[in-house]
C-alpha cells in the first residue's frame, strides 16, 4: 500500500507546552518528534521543595518516553537543537538538520541577571534538576560551615540566606529554609543554634507576590513576617558579591543568595529572524505563531503572547504552557486530518485557572477567579492541584507521603550534600580542633598519607 | 562543680562500622566527635539499586547528624582528616590537628583497579552516591545513543554491558541491567530493540559469588544466564579501553563498562606506620587496634582482622563493619567507665550472619548458617534482611514502596539523566533527522543562534 507521507511535527522542548502538544497529536496523522536536552520532564512548580530537601529529584521528573510511550506517531530524542532555519524549514542540530512541515518551540526560559551574568556564580536560580541540587547543597553546606566558623560575625554571616525577587519561587525558597532552619534542624547542631538563621527576601516591587491579588500580597507578607523572614520591597539589587548584596548604597551581608528575580527565554527565538520582547520572547501572532509562517508556532515561556479576550499577556505559569502546547497541537491536528473546525486559527485565549503560592506549613496564599483565601485552605488547594498536575501515579504516591512525612515530623530527609565540599574546620570549635594557621601541618611518623 | 575532663573519643567515617561505634559509646563517659567527607551515612548494599534507576540517593542515605542526633556525647564534624600522628595522639586535618584519647579508624574503602587506574575513566565502581548517579547516567545515555547510531555494529556495541567482577555488587548489576532493558524499556525506544542488549559478567575466579558455598554459585550462575546474563568464568581482565574488554588475548567490544572486581582501603591507614595487607588494609590485633596503641582501633573495610574463634578473616561486609565497630565502641564504653568486663580486650569474634545475593524479580541466593536456599524465598528474605538494616522508618516505607512498584510494574521510575549529555545524533535514525558529516551547518537566516 502506496501511503503519501505524513506531514512532519517537530516539538522542541519536553515541559509543560510540549508535552501538553504532543498528547494533543495523538490521533493525528502526523510523525511527531519531540526533542529534549534532557530525558526527562521536570514538574517545576515544586523544584524548590528539591532545593530544600523535601523531595528528591526523582519525585518530580519522568522521563519523557514514559510519558509519551503509548503515542505511536511520537519520536522522542535527547538532542540539543542549534537553531532553526525558518526559511528552508530546518532544525538545525549538530552536525545535521531535520526538515519540518510543522515546528513548535517549547523550549522554555533560564535565569536572566539582568545583564550582571556574573552574578550567576554567586546567586545560582533555580530551573534544572541540577540547579536543584546544587541549591540544597549550598542551603545544607551553609549550617554545616557555620558550625565552624571561629567567629561570631562569621558565624552570623554564614547562618543569612538573602533571596532576590519575591515572586512564587522566591517566596516558596523563603519560607522552606526558614522552616528547615527553625524546625528541621536545631537538634542537628550542638555548636550553633540554627533558628537563628536570617532570610532577607529582596523584591523590587512594592509588594511581594507582585502579580496576584494586593489582599493576598498583603497576606503572604504578613505569614511570611510571622515565620521570620525578613521582606524588603522596593529594594533593587545593585551588586551580588561572596560577601553580601548591595541595594543601592546599602551593604547587606549575606552569605547564601539565590536568585529568583528574572527570567529570559530560550536563545533559540534569535534565529527566527522575528521581533523579540525584552526578555527574548517571541512576539507571536494571535494563533501563536511567527509573521510569515503560519507553520511555526512558540509556546510555553518562549512565548510573549496574548489572551484574545483579555489581551493580557499569558503568564509564565504552567497553565500558561499547557495551554499554548494545546492550542498548537490542536491546529496542526485540525489541519493535518484536513478537518475544518471552528477552532482553528481562532485567536488563542488563555483561561485563568488562578494563581497559587506556598509560604509555609498551613500557610499559603490562592486566588481562583475572584475568590482569594489564605491559610490552612489555601494550602490544601495548593496541595491538591499540584499532586493532580504531577505526571505519574506513583510521583504523586511518593510526593503525598514526602509531604505527609514532613508534615508530621518536620523532617526533610533528602538532606544530601553530593559533589565536591570544602569545609573550613575553624577552632575552638567543634569542641576539640586546634588550628595552626599558616603552620605546617604535623606528620604522622611513616609515610605521608594519602588522601 | 569541677570535674575531670572527659577522655576524648575520635571516630573517622560515618559508614557502618562508625556508626555502630558511635552508638555503642552512647552511655559512655567520653567526649566523642564522629567525622565524615560526607554529610550523609549510604547504605551501601543497595547502592546499585540506585545506579540502576530503582531509587533515588535519599532514600538510601541518611544524613549522619540526624542518626546521632540524640546522643548528646557525640559531635559530628563534616571534614577530611589527613592523616594520624600516632605518637602525640593527633588527627591531621586541613590546618590543624585534634587530640584523641581514644581513636576509631572506619573510613572504608575504595575501587582498586590492581595498578590499572587509568581504568577508572572507563570502568567506574560504585562506592558513593555520586558513583551511583554517574553509573546511572552511563547505564540511561547507552540505551540513548545506541537509538541515534547510525550502524548496526554501533549499535550492538553501544548495547553491551561489561561488568568486571562477579561478586554481590557485579551479580546485582548484571541483573539489575539485563531487567531494564528486558522489562522496563523496550516500549520506550522505537527505533532499537532493548531486549538485545548483552550484559556480559567476567569473573576472575571458577565461579560467581566466589565466597558462597560453590552450591549457590552455581544456582546464581544458573538465574543469570536464564536471564540472558553472559557470565565467563576464569577471566582475567587485562586491558579496558573505550572500545572493549581485553581477556588475555581476546577483545571483547564494550561500549559500557563497570568496575566490581576489587576494593582497597583508605589510604588513611598508611599514616599508622603499622603493617598493611595487599589491599591496604591495616593487620591489626585480636582486639581491632594496632601494636603498640591500644587506643588506636581499625573496624570495618578498613582493617585485616581475623575472627578468634575460626582464624577467619572478617569479611567486607556490612555485618562485619557493624560488628567490629559495636566492639570497639564497647570496649572503650567499658574501660573509661572503669568498668571491669569479661568482655574487656577479649578477642573480637565475627558472627557471620549469612550472605544474600539478589539477582532479580524473585531470584537470590541466601546463606544462613547451613541453611541455604534461592529463587523467591532468598528472595523475600534478601528484601526483609535489607529493609530491617535501612536506617530510618522513612526510608524503610518509600524503599518498600519503590519495590512493590517496581515489581508490580516493571517500572523504574528514577530514570534520571543528570549533568552533561552529549548525545550525537547519527542519520538516517530517528526518522526525519539528515546527517551532514564534516560539513558546514545550514544557518538560520537571522543572527546565529546562541545555545
Amino acid at each position: 500500500m502506496d501511503r503519501k507521507p505524513r506531514p512532519k511535527v517537530f516539538i522542541v522542548g519536553g515541559g509543560f507546552a510540549g508535552l501538553a502538544a504532543a498528547k494533543a497529536l495523538a490521533r493525528a496523522p502526523v510523525e511527531a518528534t519531540l526533542i529534549d536536552r534532557r530525558n526527562h520532564h521536570v514538574f517545576q512548580p515544586l523544584l524548590y521543595q528539591v532545593a530544600t530537601a523535601s523531595l528528591s529529584p526523582a519525585d518530580i521528573s519522568s522521563p519523557i518516553r514514559s510519558v509519551l510511550r503509548g503515542q505511536a506517531n511520537c519520536q522522542v530524542v535527547m538532542g540539543e537543537v542549534q537553531g532553526v532555519d525558518v526559511s528552508n524549514r530546518r532544525l538545525i542540530f549538530d552536525g545535521g538538520y531535520a526538515e519540518y512541515d510543522y515546528l513548535i518551540l517549547a523550549a522554555g526560559a533560564t535565569h536572566s541577571y539582568f545583564g550582571h551574568d556574573d552574578w550567576a556564580e554567586v546567586a545560582p536560580g533555580l530551573k534544572s534538576i541540577e540547579d536543584a541540587t546544587e541549591m540544597r547543597r549550598r542551603i545544607l553546606l551553609a549550617f554545616e560551615s557555620a558550625e565552624y566558623e571561629g567567629s561570631d560575625e562569621a558565624r552570623r554571616a554564614a547562618l543569612t540566606f538573602g533571596i532576590v525577587g519575591a515572586g512564587p519561587t522566591g517566596v516558596e525558597l523563603a519560607g522552606a529554609i526558614k522552616e528547615i532552619a527553625g524546625q528541621t534542624l536545631p537538634r542537628d547542631y550542638k555548636h550553633i543554634d540554627t533558628r537563628t538563621t536570617r532570610v532577607i527576601l529582596l523584591e523590587g516591587a512594592d509588594r511581594v507576590l507582585p502579580p496576584f491579588p494586593p489582599e493576598l500580597s498583603a497576606r503572604a507578607q504578613r505569614d511570611l513576617e510571622r515565620m521570620g523572614v525578613e521582606v524588603r520591597l522596593n529594594s533593587i539589587v545593585t551588586n551580588i558579591t561572596p560577601k553580601g548584596i548591595y541595594v543601592g548604597d546599602e551593604f547587606i551581608p549575606v552569605r547564601n543568595v539565590f536568585w529568583a528575580a528574572g527570567v529570559r527565554a530560550n536563545p533559540l527565538g534569535t534565529s527566527l529572524g522575528v521581533p523579540l520582547d525584552r526578555a527574548g520572547r517571541v512576539i507571536v501572532r494571535p494563533d501563536l505563531t511567527i509573521p510569515g509562517h503560519s507553520e511555526v508556532f512558540i509556546a510555553g515561556d518562549m512565548a510573549a503572547a496574548k489572551s484574545a479576550d483579555t489581551g493580557a499577556f499569558v503568564p509564565g505559569v504552567a497553565q500558561g504552557g499547557i495551554q499554548m502546547g494545546r492550542y498548537a497541537g490542536r491546529v496542526i491536528a485540525a489541519e493535518t486530518s484536513g478537518r475544518s473546525s471552528p477552532e482553528l486559527r481562532k485567536p488563542f485565549v488563555y483561561h485563568d485557572k488562578g494563581s497559587m503560592a506556598v509560604i509555609g506549613k498551613a500557610k499559603a496564599v490562592a486566588q481562583i477567579g475572584r475568590f482569594t483565601t489564605g491559610g490552612f485552605l489555601a494550602w490544601l488547594l495548593w496541595g491538591g492541584v499540584h499532586i493532580a498536575f504531577l505526571i505519574g501515579f506513583r510521583n504523586r504516591v511518593q510526593v503525598l507521603l514526602s509531604w505527609f512525612w514532613n508534615w508530621l515530623l518536620n523532617a526533610r530527609d533528602a538532606r544530601l550534600i553530593t559533589g565536591a565540599a570544602q569545609i573550613d574546620i575553624q577552632a575552638p570549635r567543634p569542641t576539640g580542633f586546634v588550628r595552626v594557621p599558616n603552620a605546617a601541618v604535623p606528620q604522622g611518623p611513616s609515610s605521608p598519607p594519602q588522601v
